[in-house]
């Protein structure tokens, strides 16, 4: 038997902007996918137990218990699909594979990368493929894209291989930083970024003279929190990332949740800062939080307050690693 | 006895951005200061019973008298400062002064340029001063900065003589363009102007790459919207403002009341757009609501349920002018 983990991620600067060849920085984050492949002779069995979907809590357990098991069934059902295109891409058989996931689904924090790098990593060491890390990285970014009809991001497999950072212009490339704590906070609300990209991107079609200096802005933005974070320079690192978060309203990315729970992390939470991540219309924001014990447990609070889900993450960590 | 009403303003487009040479556009509406003035022999006297500051209607009115109260003294007070300036600078005797607003005051609305405007031109046709229009709108700016200690802005005191839409550069351009039925949205959370157009100028010495191309797309957005006016284009006008706000989210200058205001026009109110108006920092929004009944009064609906105060209004009416 094999296990394998990958992380998450979160885009910290840059999203949308990046697709237009601005500067965007995105960071691996310590929610896992972890992937067992086992023995099984004459089976190909795939099973997905667990993918932290009670993203309300027990209320909207109870209540609405009937949209909660779709929305299992579809998202199980979506990671069965990534794990089946690793499968057949490898022309593996006789195994078992089982994926549970710390990440929830559809809320830009990767989770699909994830699963497609920990499943194949766990497969490559237990049947011996002999992949390298970077051609696991190459491999699972050409099936996330097969999967997601053409989508797909380099990205988030990237920060699923390597952990750490990636600064992303055209490329994705690592980029040496030291940890931060965040705080995630999922809106509970998933979202289609192919959709938000299309919107951004018929936005600049229309209004070059608009957008483009927004773009501008985010590059900038981006550039600047390198420093911020390698200086640990929190409160800066926090006006950067609120500035970043009105560009992203500003682009039509934006929703009531998400500002609900970054004006509440910015309020009640006292955070030095907060955006949402990732494409926007939905899923989560990042918050930076008072680095005192209390800190952190106020910006969570304010978070859940607000309806939200709140995770405590430490971004630029490992990457893909056999767990046993 | 004369009486002389003069009208509130918007800014639409391009706040903070002007402060910097930006083009930005406002617009009087037809909320309106009314100045009465009569003879008094041997008195002076001012009387300010009413500048609609029940600004979250009853329940405030009722749970917190206290504030309540004091807020009207501070405001009444500060109205009175304007009027008394006005009959200072011209020497006046013997006349009773009684303003009435409809403005609420501190709220980004232009009230205290009304006021003065308003009592100016009364006093100046009581008397036979003999003041051009021109000559009034210089006099008005020069007793509101003067009152202000160096703030306040020509824009102001432009809109509430000329009323129409004033094109704002370095200085402030009558411009000729059709009306509008905007939907006001006053949060109830009075503001500062000086300090949050001290915080965008810090925010833009510190980091000028970061906001010289926020104020561009401020200026892009500020000259799109002339042809949406006059086309009456409201759709593409709804986009632009949303495109503005997030813009001076950027800049720092939102809050989670002006947010939710504005989320909730968009979202429940079915508006085309929704933008804060003027400083930030509290003060009001301006949404463009859809354009039959129900639309408006979704619109002005959905802003009360947040927990606003909502005024319909007509933009580029009419400026200041005797009455009786």
């Amino acid at each position: 038997m094999t296990i394998a983990s990958a992380p998450g991620k979160v885009i910290l600067f840059g999203e949308h902007a990046v697709v237009s060849g601005v500067a965007a920085l995105g960071a691996a984050i310590d929610l896992r996918v972890v992937a067992k492949v086992e023995d099984a002779p004459g089976k190909l069995e795939i099973e997905v137990p667990n993918l932290n979907l009670n993203v309300k809590g027990f209320a909207l357990d109870a209540l609405k218990k009937e949209i909660l098991s779709t929305k299992i069934c579809e998202d199980a059902f979506q990671a069965t699909k990534y794990v089946s295109t690793v499968l057949q891409k490898f022309d593996v058989r006789n195994v078992k594979v089982v994926v549970e996931s710390e990440i929830p689904p559809s809320s830009g924090l990767g989770s699909s990368a994830s699963v497609v790098v920990a499943s194949l990593a766990s497969i490559n060491f237990h049947l011996g493929l002999g992949l390298s890390i970077d051609e696991l990285a190459k491999e699972a970014y050409k099936i996330e894209k097969e999967v997601q009809q053409g989508l797909g991001s380099p990205t988030d497999t990237a920060l699923a291989t390597y952990g750490g950072y990636q600064m992303v212009r055209e490329k994705a490339e690592s980029i040496e930083l030291p940890e931060l704590k965040l705080i995630v906070g999922y809106t509970g609300v998933p979202h289609n970024t192919r959709l938000e990209v299309e919107k951004v991107q018929n936005f600049r079609e229309s209004c070059p003279q608009i957008v483009d200096p927004i773009f501008q802005a985010m590059g900038e933005i981006s550039r600047s929190s390198l420093n911020c974070i390698r200086e640990q320079k929190l409160n800066k690192l926090g006006e950067l990332m609120n500035a970043n978060h009105g560009l992203l309203e500003a682009l039509g990315v934006g929703t009531k949740e998400l500002s609900e729970l970054v004006y509440a992390s910015r309020g009640a939470g006292n955070a030095r800062g907060a955006k949402l991540t990732g494409a926007g219309g939905g899923g989560c924001m990042v918050a930076i939080p008072s680095p005192e014990y209390d800190g952190v447990i106020k910006a969570m609070t304010s978070i859940v307050q607000a309806g939200g889900k709140a995770f405590l993450v430490t971004t630029g960590c490992e990457g893909v690693k056999i767990e046993h």
